[in-house]
This record gives C-alpha cells, sequence and structure tokens, in this order.
C-alpha cells in the first residue's frame, strides 16, 4: 500500500492534537451535566425521507447502502444524519412513553454532509447540541437558560470570548405585518443578506422580491439596524412606531433574554436585530455566536426554539436547544495556535527497563503507581538509559524511573533532578499527573 | 410523523441505559489512558477499494455516496469502516513521520457491517481497541502486555470475570509442518469448527479438504485438546512427539505469556490450543474473551499479533492489539441486568421555584451549588412543591432545594429528611454527587 493521501473534508488529528478536541470535549459534557443535561446518543444513520423533510438539505445526505444489497431488496433507504435535530426529534417520537418532559438532553456526535469536495468544508465532523423537548408546551425561561449553559460552556474552553447575539422571530413577524408586509420570510431573506450585500441592495430586494413599498423596506433596515442588551433595544423598535401584538410578545421575550443574560453572563448577550438566519423555521429566539477576533469562522454555536420540533399528530413537542460546530473550533484553535496540550500521550512515568530479564521489575513499578492513579508505561526494549530518556523526552513523558533491586530513583528530565523514590508512595506534582490544556 | 419503529440492528438507549453505556466507555478510556496508550479518532470512511482487501468482508460494507453526486463524478468511492483495524493502518502509513513507535493508541468508535438484518446482528456498534505498532520491529513482550491491559479493563467493569483464551499461530504452523500436513489454513479452518461440529466431522474435513493422512488428522485433534495455564501445556505438546523450530518458538512465547498472566491477573488467561480463529491472518498470539456464564455471547475481545500490519513497501509496521466490542457487552448488562445506573440524568439536586416571579432566585442556587460541582437544575414550572417534588422522583433526583429569602432548606426526597442548608457551603454525601453505575 503507497502512503496514503488525506481525504478532504474529513478531519484527522495526531495525537497531541486530539488531547486538544478530548480536552474541549470533556469540558462540553461536564458543563452540560452540571446542569442536568441528559447525555443520550442516536444511531448514525435516518430513513433518507426523513433526512429530506427540509427539502434544501437534499445536497447535503450522504445516503448508505449495503455493498452487495440484493437486488430488490426491501429495506428502506437509509442516510448518514446531517445534524443533531433530526434525529432528536425521531428519538423524542420513538421514546416518548419512556422520557421524562420537559426532556434535557445532550449530545455529542460526529455528523456528516455530503458538501462539494472544493468547497473546503468538512463533511464529517462532531457536533456537541443541548435542547430541553417539552410535551405540548415548553416554558419561555428555557430560551432563557439554554444560550446561558453554552456561553458558560464555552467560556471555560481555551478559546477567545465569544460574543451571541439573539434575536425573535416574533419581532420580525410582529413587526412586518404592522406595517404590512406579508412576505415575511422574502423580507428575513433580504435581511439576511446585509452583511454581505448592504443596506441598498437589500432595500432594492425587499422592494422586488418581497413586495415592499420603499416606506416598508426603509422601517424593515430600521429594525435591523437595532442592536442593544438592555431594555433600551424595546424602546428603539417602539420608536418606529408600529404597533403590533406579536411584536410586543416578542420584545418582552427578547428583553427578558438579554437581561438574565447580563445578570448571569455579562458582556456575553446581545440582541441584534439583524440576525435572520433561521427565522424562516424558528418561531421564538434565535442564537448565532461568533468568536472574537475570529468572526470570519461563522457561527460556532447556534440555534432557537421551535414550537414543533415533533409530532406525531396526537402530540406536539415544542423544543428550544442550541449546537456547536465542535470540529471547526478544535480546527481553529489548532491551526490559530490558540492552545496546546502538554504532552501527546496520557504516560507521566516512563518506567525504565535494565534489561530485558528484569523487565518484570519495571512491570511491578508500573504496576504500583497505576495502582495510584499515577499513567505509567515501560520502556520498549532495554536500551543504554539514554535512549529510554529520549524515548519519553520525544513523547513529553515528563518522568524517567529507574527501577533497581536495593532501591528506585525517578528523574524530572525536563530539570535533571533525580531522586530515590518508592513506588508505593511518590506521585508527581498534580500539574504533570494528567495531560493539561494550556492557551498558548 | 407516525410513531417511529426501531431499525433493526442500531442499538439506541433511553438516558438511563446510556448511563450504563458512557460509564463503561469511561472505564476503558481511564484503564488505557493510566496504561499509556494515546487515544485517537479516525474518520468513519475509507476508501472502498483498502476496506475490501480482506475479500470475504465485502458483504458486511456500508457504501456512502453524495445523494446528489454529479454524473461521472471522479471522487473516490467510500464506505464506512467495519472495524478500527484497517483505520488504524491507514493512519500509521498515513503519518508516520509524526508519530512516535512504538505507537500505543487506544481508539473507541462506532463501526458499521451490512450484515443481513434477519441475522440479528447489530449493524452499528461501538468497538474499544488498544494496539502497539511497531516500525520495522516490535518487542514479543507486547504480546503478554496487551490481553492484560485488556483483562484489567475488563475487571473493573460491572461484568462477570472474563476468561481470555490464549494460542498462537507458530504452534499450529509448526507442528502442522513437523508432521507433514502442508495446507496449514485449510486445517485451521477445520480445526475451527471443533467446538461446533465435534472431533470426528474435523477429522473427516482434515482428511478430505487439507489433505491429512488419518495419523496426522489424529496429531491435529490430540493437539487442538492441550489446554493449561502453565508451562506444563509446552510438556504435553512436546509428547507427542513432533520436533519443529517455529514450534518451539510458539511454545515458548505462549508459556511466557501464560506465566505473565497467572502473576499479574491470577485465573484470567488459559492457553487452548483449540482456538484457530483469525490464525490464518495473525502471525503470533491470538486472543478470545468469554465472559463467565454468558459464554452465547461469544468472544467479547479479540485481537492477535500481525508482523505486517502495514506496509508503505519501504517500511513495515508490525502491531498487536485487541478489540472489545462493547455494544454486545452493554446490551447484555441492560438486557441480563447486570447493572444498572442510580438515576437517569446527572442532577444531584433539583431546586424548586416559589413562583415564576422569584424564579431568579432559585437559578441563583443552582448557579452557586453547580459553581461547587454539583450537578442543579431548577424546577420546570412554579407547580405544587408536591408537584415539583414528584418531577424530582420520576427522574431520580435526590434532592429537592427549597429557596427563601430568609434561609433555604433542602430535603433528601427518598427519606424526607429536610434541613436548613447554605447554597455556598451545602454538599450531598459523595454517593449521590454523581450518576453512578452498581452491579445488580
Amino acid at each position: 500500500m503507497a502512503r496514503p493521501t488525506p481525504l478532504s473534508g474529513f478531519p484527522e488529528w495526531l495525537p497531541a492534537e486530539r488531547v486538544v478536541e478530548t480536552h474541549v470535549l470533556d469540558v462540553l459534557r461536564r458543563t452540560f451535566e452540571l446542569h442536568g443535561f441528559a447525555g443520550i446518543e442516536t444511531r448514525a444513520v435516518e430513513p433518507v425521507e426523513e433526512l429530506l423533510r427540509k427539502g434544501e438539505t437534499s445536497k447535503e445526505v450522504y445516503a448508505v447502502s449495503r455493498l452487495q444489497d440484493e437486488e430488490g431488496s426491501q429495506e428502506r433507504r437509509l442516510g448518514l444524519h446531517f445534524d443533531l435535530t433530526v434525529p432528536l426529534a425521531r428519538y423524542v417520537l420513538e421514546h416518548a412513553g419512556k422520557l421524562v418532559f420537559p426532556f434535557k438532553r445532550y449530545q455529542i456526535q460526529k455528523v456528516w454532509r455530503g458538501e462539494r469536495p472544493q468547497e473546503g468544508r468538512f463533511r464529517e465532523f462532531i457536533q456537541a447540541d443541548v435542547d430541553v423537548v417539552g410535551s405540548e408546551t415548553l416554558p419561555f425561561h428555557y430560551e432563557v437558560d439554554l444560550p446561558l449553559v453554552m456561553a458558560e460552556a464555552l467560556a471555560a474552553l481555551p478559546i477567545p470570548p465569544v460574543r451571541i447575539a439573539v434575536n425573535n422571530r416574533k419581532i420580525a413577524e410582529g413587526f412586518y405585518t404592522g406595517i404590512g408586509l406579508t412576505d415575511v420570510d422574502g423580507a428575513l431573506r433580504a435581511i439576511d443578506k446585509l452583511a454581505k450585500i448592504g443596506p441598498d441592495a437589500v432595500a432594492e430586494i425587499l422592494r422586488e422580491d418581497a413586495g415592499a413599498t420603499p416606506e416598508q423596506a426603509r422601517l424593515a433596515l430600521e429594525l435591523a439596524a437595532i442592536t442593544g442588551d438592555d431594555a433600551s433595544v424595546a424602546d428603539r423598535v417602539r420608536a418606529l412606531g408600529v404597533s403590533n401584538d406579536l411584536l410586543e410578545e416578542g420584545l418582552g421575550e427578547l428583553v427578558a433574554l438579554v437581561e438574565a443574560a447580563s445578570r448571569r453572563v455579562p458582556g456575553t448577550v446581545v440582541a441584534d436585530l439583524s440576525i435572520a438566519r433561521g427565522l424562516d423555521y424558528y418561531t421564538g429566539s434565535v442564537y448565532e455566536t461568533t468568536l472574537v477576533g475570529h468572526e470570519d469562522l461563522g457561527s460556532i454555536c447556534s440555534g432557537g426554539r421551535y414550537d414543533s420540533l415533533a409530532s406525531d399528530g396526537a402530540r406536539t413537542y415544542p423544543g428550544v436547544g442550541l449546537s456547536i460546530g465542535v470540529s471547526r473550533l478544535v480546527a481553529r484553535i489548532l491551526g490559530g495556535g490558540l492552545a496546546a496540550a502538554s504532552r501527546g500521550v496520557p504516560t507521566a512515568v516512563l518506567v525504565a527497563v535494565t534489561s530485558e530479564e528484569d523487565r518484570e521489575l519495571s512491570d511491578d513499578v508500573a504496576a504500583a503507581l497505576r495502582a495510584r492513579g499515577i499513567p505509567a508505561d515501560v520502556a520498549p526494549t532495554a536500551a543504554k538509559f539514554g535512549k529510554q530518556i529520549r524515548h519519553a523526552d520525544r513523547l513529553g513523558i515528563p518522568y524517567v524511573w529507574f527501577p533497581g533491586t536495593d532501591g528506585h530513583e525517578v528523574k524530572d528530565i525536563r530539570s535533571g533532578d533525580q531522586v530515590s523514590a518508592d513506588p508505593g508512595t511518590w506521585a508527581p506534582p498534580a500539574e504533570d499527573l494528567a495531560v493539561t490544556v494550556h492557551r498558548t
């Protein structure tokens, strides 16, 4: 086999890089569990017809099929899930009778998207989602809680601060209705282009595609220009002179969200009424998160509220949740040198081997260390000690242990300090015990 | 959407079941890291031609393809990996220049096999593998170390004791050569059927398919009948009167393995010369593991040594490793009621809400508890306290907290005991802090 070449879009990490990714996943899991989310994992495949319910994703689906499938097989066509929301909706319907609602779950799994390879996007990546799903009803306060859980999780990662921009479907829909602009989704699609093409071009699309009058277009753009992190946001919307019940409901929710956020995670959450992405399918709050100084990454954590995440006809399940694009974040941490692992292996101590006949002695030392929770390995061969120390050094292992029948010694190979030690009692300093990930 | 039905072969767990699976995965990871294995993860797909190199697996491969792939696309055909060994071999070749050898890695990931659905086998399941890969050479002692790592990992799980049966390709090949039986692989295929069809039928296959004389068939069956956990195994083989250098080398290795195992994990590893599965592709030690009392499960942890796990023409990479079929094990733990989770959510404390206006007070209590590492949740609604307590009870949450502006109280809802408490200092007993998994 010739040396293989990487597959575009399928990221893979070296051991020291994987330590960073594992650290990120551990921190997320820990935060989600502190907040009482139960972890679930769903199968990687769903019936293709379920994956295609939102027509626009069809290009992104990877179909799977048995290579030796029989002709005329009656099996359902399957595809790899492209997010964790479609599987959650199916899981809730399938297991509803055995779940307690509101159902708070986190889910950290790979997803796949059959993107065109030349776009340079990931085709396989890890997502980390939190959602709360209610049965028939879901209190508004979860729309406040969920982004704050994510803010806490992201703050615990070795990354720059994040900015969570929030908006609310009810504001846009109520406002547009209030000014007589009836093509709400068309107007949202136009506003979604604001950052890319600017207000003049958006005004043109609003008039030509969404049927807006010049005055309606002007008001829609004024609405989209409003940002802020307190109740003044609502005042500035009201100053535009539009009156509508749904608009008022949305403003109340948005202010409740930014005020609670200011109190619990100051400086993180801002209302930004230009956020339109997702407003066509979310029904309440929506969230987009950028990494300060890395805005080119796009949103690293998005989500919102669905009044009907799932429905089996008899019963409707509303939900609110957010999803972190973990692989994209990890790729930036690694590529941008934001953080690094203290070493590429878990090993704190490499036990040297004096001769192959005495390997058992080294094995016993390693076993004694492990029994006390100290990751230990034994040298591959009874080479000269200098070579054994170099092996530890190449792996970043901080300590080398020299066993002896009449006494043991352990060397910190960074400082060169060597001391007598007992395998039943010696321990490395806490900072050397486990691999750590530090900001660089 | 109607209520979905499960997909045969794709196991999925309820939250409390997933706690058990997560516990199993955490224990395995912890054990592998204590032994100095670095964790890696490989992409889920490999080029189909690499997956099909062993012809007999073709029926098991799931091919993946972009649903909207262009006609005449030049992309390579991809399939989901069916084990973690093929990806490891590719990873080693691809990244060889950046790895330190011997490369000790663990890998815990899902794999997929396109089995016929009616066979009732899993089509998606988790494997947990440890391997050591050398560059050009790999010392024999790793063939002793690796099964002992797995013995330690399995002993830490909430399952009955395991029995690791070991054999060595060199013994079979040397012995058959020594008696003039040249179709070694044919003879191994026959011996592999021993437990299923008995010695008389195997003797017939040895004679008819492997070209054995009646005497050769008798000797091959006598070899296969030998088991034991010390040097007497070699004596009993030698008593069959066959002399061969490769046989002697294999016996030396097998005895070294069982003797080291008797010392380090007594009562776990036995030599069993009837083990033939995998001997056609492994080149040294082979391992099969059964769960005592659950032999119907088949091998839950298998592996062996390859002299050429991978080769890029210029360089050969020998390896030795084992793989645990985690999903099959977890399915048995759950289905057989071998262990259970103390609760289905991570939450130790549910903070009650007196009125929606006072929700902030409850949020603050929960935040104070979480800041000290206590998983806490806040009640979904300000229902009557009895209803809030029932919600905690349904989730298995042991404590309900009642906040108050002039003092807080916390109730152990199992005993009914209620005491005054301060959110800045109170903590549950250690056994209630995190979800635990206990044998049942």
